[in-house]
C-alpha cells in the first residue's frame, strides 16, 4: 500500500493555467523526466501460486537446459558458475540464477545527454519508450511502406516534443534505405542529435552494440561510460529456451561496458511456447533469469532488465494477436516474479493487431498498456506507434499512445489524501443543491484538477459536428504534422556532433554496404 | 488473494472447436449467466486514507447534511431512524446509515423468466448490462437521430443475442416516438417479450416504478415477486446531497416491493462536486449511503445496490468528461468503501465522449470499463453502446463493447495454476529450439486456449487489405446487422404474454398521452 498523504516534491503535474500558456506555443502538459508511481502494483496470484511457477521455472532450467549456440565464451562463464554443460545446452542447478542475481543492481539512474532528461530504472519509477522494431511505417496519407532513416528521425522529433515520453528508445523503426551493416551508426546518430533523452544502441551484431557503446562514449566520455548507465540494448531470447550468440555477445558487450541489457523473451504462446498461460510464464521466468544472470557473469553489478513479452496465436488464422486478455493477465504474474528477484521491470506497451488507428486499436493497447502500468512495469518500451502486429510504426498511433501516457501520467498519480482534496470546506460553503462551480475550493484548486487530453473531443455534438464532424485518428494526424513543422532540436555541442560524425564516417568506409 | 488452483465448475470458456461450430449458425462464444471473478479486486488506498474519507463523508452527512425534497414519508422514516430533520434537510449522527446498512443483503439472485439467466449481485459475481438513459442512437449508415421503440427493441434483440452479456439493462435508449408517460410499458413489454434476461423499469415517476413492477408480478407471479428480486430501478442522486422525490419514491416502491433499487450519485467534478478526487468520493459515499439505508427503512433486507458515477469536466469547454484516469482511479477507491459496507458494487461501464465508435472511444471505454472490473464492481450498467457523452446509443460501439466484455471473461478468469497449466512435460516433449505447434500439450489444451475476438482482425496486413482495408467500425456494423437479421425470440408462455398486452392497453387507455 503505497498511497501517501501528501502531493510528493515530483508530482508536478500539468496544471490548467500552465498547460493554458504553453498551448500558444509548444506542445500541451509539463514534462517529468519519469513518473514515481503512487498507486500499488496489482498482485493478482498468491505466494503458493508464484512459487509453483518458479518452481516449474527452476524444473525447466535444470531438467530441461537452454541452449547457448556459437557462444564458446557465454559457455565458459556458465560453467565456471557451476552449470552443467552438455554441447551447447546448460543446465542450471536449482536456485543458481537467483543467487547470481542477488548481486543486480535493483534501481539504476540512466543518464541522458540533458541531465534533466536522467531516468531511474526500477522502485517506483516509470519509464514510457516509444515502440521498437517495425519495418513499415504508415499514416493517414501516404498508408503503409518501409521505414526510411527521415521516418526515423521524424519519431525521434515527436518523440523529444512530446510531454508524456521519457525516453526516446531504439530502433523505432528500421530505416530500410540505410545498409542493414550501418544503419546503427545512423540510428544512434539521430537519438543523440535530435533528441536529448535517454536511448538505446543495437544488438543485431556485437560489433554493432560495442559501435552503439563507443558513440555514447563520445557523447559522455569514456569514464563517465564505464562507471554510469548511458544506453541500453535489447536482446531477445530465442524461445523456447534458445540463446543465440548474436543476441547473447550483444548482451555482453552491454554488460561488459556496464551498459544495460533488456532481457526479452518472446513467447507466442501454442508457438515458441505451451498454449497455457502458466506454462509460458515459467517458461520466460527461466529464459529471463538466464540472460539476466549471463550479465553478471560477463560484469558484477552490470545494470539490467527483466523482460517480459507474451502473447497468443489466433488459433483460426494462425497470425500473432496483440493486445488479448492472457497476455494482459499474464503480465501481472511476471511483475510479481520479476519483484521477488529484486529486478527492474519491462512489460508490454500499447500492442495490437489492428492495421488503422481505429476503435480496435485503441481498445487493445488500452488493456495491453493497463496491464504495463498494473504489473509494476518500470521501463515500458512500445509506449507508442506500433500498428499491425509489431510490424508497423504509424504517425497517428504515435500521438494517440502518446496523449494516452500523458492520462496515465495521472492515473499514476492516485488519488491524494489530503484536507485540502477532501474538501469538507467545500462542502459547508457549497451546501445541498448548488453548484461548485464558482466556490472558493474550485477556485483555489482548478488549474491542478483533471487531465486535459490534446486529442479526445469533448465538445457537444453539434460542436464537433460543425467543425467537420472528424474522427480522432484525424486529429492525430494534423497534431503530428504540426508537432514536426514546430520541432526544433535541442543544443549539441559542436565538437560531439563533429567527433560523432567523424567516427560514423570511419566506421562507414570501412565496410562494404551489406543488405542483410 | 482469490486465484484458485483448479478450474471452477463454473469456468465454462467457450472453446474454439465449440465457437467454431457455432460460428455456422448464431453469435459465436458460450454464454455464462455471470463471471465469478477469479482475480482480486485492485485495493488502491490503505486503510488509513479510506478511514479518512468515511470520516469526511459521515461529516457531511452530520453537519452539512442531505435534503430529501417533497417526499414527507422519506423525512418521517428518516425521523423514525434517529435523524434530525429541519424542513427538508436531514443530518445524520455518525454511524447511523452504516447500522442501517448492515442489515442490507450482501448477496442476491436476480430472477430472469429464464431461469438458466438468472445472475448473482454481489461477492465475485459481475454482471454486464448495456448501456442506460441515451436520448439519441446512432449508426454508420445514418448518423445520429432520435431513439425509437423499434431501436430499443433492437438494442434489446442485440444484447439477448451476445453471448457476453448477462443482463437486458433497463432505458436502453429512450423511445422518443412513445409518449413520455406510457414509454415504461412498452420498454418493460419489450425486455419480457424479445429477452429471457433479467431486466430494470422505470424510475420516473412512483406509478411507473410501479406499473414496472406490476408487469413483473404478471411475469412472475405475485408471490414469487413479494419473495424474490425479479427488477431493478436505477434511481439517481441529485447531486450535491439532494434527493428528490421523484427519485426517493421510485426508490420507495421498488424496495416496498422487495425488488432492488441502484443507488446512484451522479458527480462531475467541479460542478455537482469537489474539483478534487477526494472530496468527490466522500461525498458521493455520503449520498450513496443515505440512499441505500432508505431502502432498508422502506423494508428491512430489500435488495439494494451501492452505485458510483464519477466523472470529470473539461475545464476548457465545459463539458463532462468520461473515460478519463480520474474517474477510474476512483472507482478504484469507490470499491473499496462499497465492499467495507458489504453492500453489492455498480460502477462505471463504457463511458466515452467519442462522436464516433473510433479510437477516441475505445481508449476511454476501454480504461472506465477496466476501473469496473478491477474495483470489484458486480453490476456494470453501460457495458455496451455509449458514445457521446452518455447522449448516443451506437449500434457499432454495442457491438464493440460487447466484444470486449467477451475479452473481459477470460480476463477475470485469470491464471490458473495446476499441473497441466504448468505444462512441465511439454517443456520435455518440445525441448529447446522447436516449437510447440502440433505437440501433445497443445493438443490437448487449444480448444479452451485464447480469447478469440470476433471483431479483432488479425490477419496478416496484405489479406486483410485485400479484403477491403476496413477498420473495427465497419465490421461492427456489418455484424450488428447479421446479428438483428439471425435473431429468434425466446419462447414466452402466450398467456403471460396477452396479460401483459392486456395490462398495457388498459394503462395507456387511463392516461392521455404527455410529451414531457
Amino acid at each position: 500500500m503505497d498511497d501517501s498523504q501528501a502531493v510528493s516534491g515530483r508530482r508536478e503535474r500539468g496544471g490548467r493555467a500552465q498547460r493554458q500558456k504553453e498551448r500558444s506555443g509548444g506542445p500541451v502538459g509539463v514534462h517529468r523526466p519519469y513518473i514515481v508511481r503512487n498507486i500499488p502494483t496489482y498482485d493478482i496470484l498468491s505466494e503458493d501460486n508464484l512459487v509453483r511457477i518458479e518452481a516449474t521455472a527452476d524444473r525447466i532450467l535444470a531438467e530441461v537446459g537452454i541452449e547457448f549456440r556459437d557462444d564458446p565464451e557465454a559457455l565458459e562463464l556458465w560453467r565456471k558458475a557451476g552449470a552443467s554443460i552438455t554441447g551447447n545446452l546448460v543446465k542450471f542447478p536449482p536456485g543458481m540464477l537467483q543467487e547470481i542475481l542477488a548481486g543486480a543492481p535493483r534501481t539504476f539512474t540512466q543518464h541522458a545527454r540533458n541531465r534533466a532528461n536522467n531516468v531511474e530504472i526500477g522502485g517506483k519509477s516509470v519509464v514510457f519508450a516509444p515502440s521498437y522494431g517495425c519495418p513499415f511505417v504508415m499514416d493517414l496519407d501516404n498508408g503503409r511502406r518501409y521505414g526510411t532513416i527521415e521516418d526515423f528521425r521524424n519519431f525521434v522529433k515527436l518523440a523529444q516534443s512530446s510531454p508524456w515520453l521519457h525516453h526516446s528508445g531504439g530502433t523505432i523503426c528500421e530505416p530500410v534505405d540505410v545498409p542493414v551493416n550501418k544503419r546503427h551508426l545512423d540510428m544512434v546518430y539521430s537519438h543523440v542529435k535530435y533528441s536529448d533523452r535517454c536511448f538505446m544502441g543495437s544488438v543485431t551484431a556485437e560489433s554493432r552494440a560495442e559501435d552503439s557503446i563507443e558513440m555514447a562514449r563520445i557523447v559522455f566520455g569514456r569514464d563517465f561510460v564505464d562507471a554510469n548507465c548511458v544506453i541500453m540494448g535489447n536482446v531477445n531470447v530465442n524461445s523456447p529456451l534458445v540463446w543465440d550468440a548474436t543476441m547473447t555477445t550483444a548482451l555482453r558487450a552491454y554488460a561488459r561496458a556496464n551498459q544495460c541489457a533488456v532481457v526479452v523473451p518472446f513467447i507466442l504462446g501454442g508457438a515458441m511456447g505451451p498454449v497455457t498461460s502458466a506454462g509460458a510464464i515459467a517458461q520466460a521466468h527461466a529464459e529471463t533469469m538466464a540472460g539476466c544472470a549471463l550479465t553478471q557473469l560477463e560484469r558484477p553489478g552490470a545494470p539490467v532488465i527483466y523482460g517480459n513479452f507474451l502473447s497468443s496465436m489466433s488459433l483460426r488464422s494462425g497470425s500473432p494477436t496483440f493486445g488479448t486478455p492472457e497476455p494482459a493477465i499474464g503480465s501481472m504474474v511476471v511483475g510479481q516474479l520479476a519483484r521477488r528477484l529484486g529486478l527492474p521491470l519491462r512489460c508490454s506497451g500499447n500492442f495490437t493487431t489492428s492495421k488503422l488507428p481505429d476503435a480496435h486499436a485503441m481498445n487493445e493497447s488500452t488493456m495491453s498498456m493497463l496491464a504495463a502500468i498494473h504489473c509494476g512495469a518500470n521501463f515500458i518500451l512500445h509506449s507508442a506507434g506500433f500498428l499491425d502486429g509489431l510490424l508497423s510504426m504509424s504517425y497517428e498511433k504515435f500521438m494517440m499512445d502518446a496523449d494516452f501516457c500523458g492520462a496515465l501520467h495521472t492515473y499514476l498519480d492516485g488519488v491524494t489524501i489530503d484536507d485540502n482534496q477532501l474538501a469538507f470546506d467545500a462542502f459547508t460553503e457549497v451546501g445541498p443543491g448548488s453548484h461548485f462551480f464558482g466556490c472558493g475550493h474550485t477556485m483555489a484548486n482548478y488549474t491542478d484538477a483533471f487531465w486535459d487530453s490534446e486529442l479526445a473531443d469533448n465538445e457537444p455534438f453539434e460542436k464537433w459536428q460543425a467543425a467537420g464532424s472528424h474522427d480522432a485518428a484525424w486529429r492525430a494526424n494534423r497534431l503530428w504534422k504540426k508537432r514536426l513543422a514546430e520541432y526544433e532540436a535541442p543544443p549539441l555541442d559542436e565538437g560531439i556532433d563533429e567527433a560523432l560524425k567523424d567516427f560514423i564516417a570511419r566506421r562507414k568506409a570501412s565496410m562494404e554496404d551489406a543488405w542483410y
